[in-house]
């Protein structure tokens, strides 16, 4: 690791392995017998990983993450359909803005950054608005690292007979959800996340009689996932070009997955890697901003010290030319900043963040 | 070159620079100084190349260059407006479906798929439909890959006062076009053509004074360029998770083009590449779709033999087996298969490709 090669600690993009980005060394014709094999093999595998084989299809989708929440919700609910959505973040609230450009009726629930959603209030509203088809929610809402309780989200949503659509982007490969328990009729995720691949692609996990049901409901061809599935459906190929070299980088890391025992290998390594970082920081003086108990260990929030010597800038930039990248700024209302705990990094790692933090403290004369 | 490493000759994903391909082995802070920087230079870059400093500015976008024109289209089309389509091949075809599906009022011209659109209909049809606002077309059409003719139908939309939108996907960075005389609002295109670099990324370099009216317009969050360049201004930042080591390809990539001597060396090359490859295609037997006069040195198509033992399939797979992956199946509306000659690729690998053509006939037992 050097000054110019420093590590990630940031929700993604994530420090990824070497293997995973070597896997970028080749060029593959897309629509080549080969590249079909390559997608159509990972397609599997993510649907193996989300335990969805004979009842879910995957439908990766090239563009950010957020293109791939946008393509669900356009093409899972009805242009006559009405989304509840679940906001305790910046994730929440962007799903509920890209339900009201594409003219969906909307519903929300709306608790603090530091609150997760209540099944009961959900229930609640749900008896009370039949118009209601679909829930909305975040798994780790990223915003504040929260863990929401997908699983009684699922059961109240599945219970009231409605249908639930989830944003798992940072959580999707480390936290476990299985489709045999948990039930969706789809999960957006992404390459760059927790599976530690390369960005450029996000896919989504498609209960297969809910997207047989979804042809012209996204009302864009980019973003139309049942287009998209039918695509690979007829010959194997993506309908547009797609970022080849993260398709490859993206089997490498799934690999790596594996070899670490899966999402359940993965979900002991982050633990503990946010055990280290929330109990070193605290040994320094920082705050975390939410409680251990919904802490996810996906990202670390921490309040801002309010010494007037711990200016964030100079902290960022102590930090990076120490060698780690974290996140730049704030996503939450509270005044706070954020430390990543997911990617190719272990405790050892998470040990000399600890250590960065606190010499960077020292020089900047700040005791906290 | 090995056969796990096989050339590609198509019209992208193409043959990259183990330069480019390697400036993929470090990961990115998306969300750090370091990478803001990286994303001004390649968009100011990007601007210079098409001679729009001070009339145009670059949005890149997340995704397959589909997603860029489908963004264009709807971001630069108000709701109300009405799109006049020029038609030639599947590319047109995909952006009258685009606007069809976006809601927009649609007008459009057909040719056929190896006759370039007529400006004097183009005028007479514009003439006689006030309604029409905007006029899109394709520079290449890469169904053939013939080439339009871009310049006169900017003029004679801009003689009618109406707006241009300009598909250059598969030629821009190869085939001239000067902002400062080929007067469009919008011109869509890709990280993996002509400039060479990895795919997974799209751009749109986008007049100033049009974008700034064009608030709203898109009906989508992640495709909305207004909202994507209104992000790059307020702090230099993507809206949404960006590839960034496909950004960082890029980056090395337009090194590689300026060394080149820019779209004029790489023009140069480029004809080089596609002349060898027509001329020795012939001279084995092989017919060409168009007339050189309208042939793009982007990629060339040729019409299918109708000797029983020249078999597609057998013959893709032998020149994948020699080293060569060429478009697997056509676009156009004839029998035909096309081979690119776009890329890292300059004559010794065109000579090298006839050669293997020539090869896998004598090993199919046809002659042409």
């Amino acid at each position: 690791m050097t000054a110019a090669d420093p590590l990630l600690l940031t929700p993604g993009p994530l420090t990824t392995s070497p293997s995973v980005r070597q896997a970028m060394l080749r060029d593959w014709g897309s629509r080549d017998p080969r590249f079909i094999a390559l997608t159509a093999e990972i397609r599997a595998r993510l649907v193996a990983l989300a335990g969805g084989e004979g009842s879910h299809v995957c439908v990766p989708l090239q563009g950010s993450g957020t293109f791939a929440v946008e393509a669900m919700l356009t093409t899972f609910v009805p242009r006559r359909g009405k989304v509840l959505v679940l906001i305790n973040g910046a994730y929440g609230e962007r799903m509920r803005r890209q339900c009201a450009l594409a003219g969906r009726a909307i519903a929300t629930i709306e608790t603090a950054e530091d609150e997760p959603p209540d099944p009961a209030a959900l229930s609640a509203r749900l008896a009370a608005d039949p118009a209601v088809t679909h829930v909305a929610a975040v798994h780790c809402e990223t915003t504040t690292g929260i863990l929401n309780p997908i699983e009684a989200i699922a059961e109240v949503t599945a219970r009231h007979g409605r249908r639930l659509l989830i944003d798992s982007m940072s959580g999707f490969g480390a936290l476990p959800i299985d489709a045999r328990r948990v039930r969706y009729d789809a999960l957006a995720a992404s390459s760059n996340k927790c599976l530690q691949g390369v960005p450029g692609l996000g896919f989504v996990l498609c209960r297969k009689a809910a997207l047989a049901t979804a042809a012209g409901n996204a009302g864009s061809l980019s973003l139309d996932l049942y287009d998209q599935a039918a695509g690979f459906d007829a010959d194997g190929q993506w309908r547009f070009t797609p970022p080849t070299h993260v398709v490859a980088a993206l089997a490498a890391a799934l690999d790596e997955l594996d070899a670490e025992g899966g999402i359940a290998g993965r979900h002991r390594r982050y633990a503990e890697n946010c055990r280290i970082l929330r109990e070193g920081m605290e040994a320094l003086g920082f705050v975390p901003l939410l409680p251990a108990a919904v802490q996810a260990p996906i990202i670390v929030t921490f309040r801002m010290p309010r010494n007037p010597r711990f200016v964030f800038e100079r902290f960022y930039e102590g930090l990076a030319a120490r060698g780690f990248v974290i996140y730049p700024g704030k996503l939450t209302r509270a005044p706070s900043f954020r430390i990543g705990c997911i990617g190719a990094v272990g405790a050892a790692e998470m040990r000399a963040v600890v250590a960065a933090v606190g010499r960077q403290l020292d020089e900047m004369g700040v005791s906290l």
